[in-house]
């Protein structure tokens, strides 16, 4: 056991806990010391707070006794530790941080983050847990985000876009772009034409392309046309299948939200990069930021208010 | 047995034989007298032309010998019987069904259409496999399709929208409708949320409005987020996904089919009902076939050149 892995009694434990899976991190003045993983809300089998005691088993080995775990995501929808009401839009750190549900769990207290909810102009309504964390860590991380109108992007499996409006959360909208890529690459009838997976970042560059056109329903087949007509390669097909969604997903939501000072990413670098060069086509300049740190500055105003 | 069921020397057999099923139909004096349905050219363990022996053997326990099977679809693939290159498009009915393959299976003459394939103003190629049988066979039917610029809308799993001139197919599109509407209602997160399955033709009404505004992939998250926040139920989601995909397909299809004097659909009577309904949101009228007689018609322009 080094140094590090005795508990101290100022460590806390900051989590996100989604659909498909719990990260847990433990932090000492606010630096991140362990981390341990568990199974995520939508693959549970039991209880969801037998999962949470199973995933702390390794820090209580080594002394943790009481404390703090403060959690964002799916643990505060109807499957998870407690169903915690939506924070309705428009709504800024303090609208959202009150509304913090406490639960205890044995001798540890565990703090749930509400998620967000808003009614779009159109009356259609949209629901978010796990991304407002990120969305206002990220403001934590970037003061300017408090002051004017920005957009944060949150690509994804269901990928966010939000409109911040002097540190108000106003609008946002779900694209489902993460989740169709998935079944379209795993499932559909689309990319079984070839087997050679090469030429990805040519095909995503062909899609990316292909979306300028409009009409995304009548270019998605073109994926399995190419590999029979023009000898496309599956891995091609694979990445036109990628830069398309991910080019009618910019463009739809550019067309939703204007007039903006700046528009920050958030997310994993890789997906980042992606966004980064379907946004370069609308010359679109943007500021990039990694999704746990954002998602970590999130838990800390949580944890803060405590 | 009947007096229909013994074979007669001038019976012939037409067939669709496509990705999920195979159905033969015997016909005597252009009668359908008999139907065997067999395994899709995508079900295939064994030889397909193993599957197509076995589908014949009650109708050689019935006195079948020699004759002529005229197929089209997936059987003309690279996975069937013989694959048969494409025809380019422009193509008319003569210069398509003088690309008939002939092939022989035991003492039976098997003739197999062609495929389409078309290059788009844009440069992307699309195939088709089945559907252009179904489309000659409705100009067949209707004489009028053969002189001026009409539209042909097959949908379905994989639905097309062909451009036709003067009798030629010009050029058309794939639109993936079909099976990506049922990769959302079978695989995807957004009907989970409930359970009923009531309220289905309210959802398509709805998801039919909200496809007027365009932004499909920001728009399919809506059918969870109603269930969660309006109480709509798990049918309503279906109706309303249903709506969305059929009213954006529409739409983009009529975005780029402009100027013709007629739209026929082709296909089964649910489904036309449904694209029945997308139609006139657009003011558009349309004649409605039946898929299954347009089929028939088109293979019998096959037989009729042998």
């Amino acid at each position: 056991m080094t140094d590090d892995a005795a508990w101290q009694s100022g460590d806390r434990i900051f989590g996100d806990w989604g659909t498909t899976r719990l990260r847990l991190f433990r932090l000492r003045d606010d630096a991140v010391v362990d981390q341990q993983d568990g199974p995520g809300i939508g693959t549970l089998n039991g209880a969801p707070g037998d999962a949470l005691r199973a995933t702390l088993e390794p820090w209580r080995a080594q002394g943790m006794s009481g404390g703090h775990v403060w959690l964002c995501g799916m643990v505060g929808s109807r499957n998870g530790i407690a169903e915690v009401p939506y924070a309705e839009c428009p709504v800024d750190v303090t609208g959202w941080r009150t509304q913090t549900r406490i639960v205890t769990l044995d001798d540890v207290t565990v703090g749930i983050a509400p998620g967000l909810a808003c009614t779009g102009p159109d009356g259609a309504d949209d629901v978010m847990r796990g991304e407002e964390t990120q969305i206002f860590g990220a403001m934590a991380l970037d003061p300017a985000l408090a002051i004017g109108r920005h957009a944060v992007a949150l690509p994804g499996t269901h990928g966010k876009w939000a409109l911040i409006e002097d540190g108000h959360v106003v609008r946002f909208r779900t694209f489902l772009t993460g989740e169709l890529f998935a079944l379209l690459r795993d499932r559909s009838t689309l990319t079984r034409a070839g087997d050679d997976d090469g030429d990805g970042d040519a095909g995503f560059a062909a899609g990316l392309v292909r979306s300028d056109a409009g009409g995304m329903l009548g270019a998605l087949f073109e994926a399995r046309s190419a590999q029979l007509r023009k000898g496309r390669s599956r891995g091609w097909a694979v990445g036109f299948l990628s830069g398309l969604a991910i080019g009618h997903e910019v463009r739809e939501a550019l067309d939703t939200i204007v007039g903006v000072d700046s528009l920050t990413l958030v997310g994993d670098p890789v997906l980042a990069r992606l966004y980064h060069q379907a946004l370069a086509r609308h010359d679109r300049g943007v500021t990039v930021r990694d999704g746990s740190e954002a998602a970590l500055a999130g838990l800390r105003l949580l944890a803060e208010q405590a």
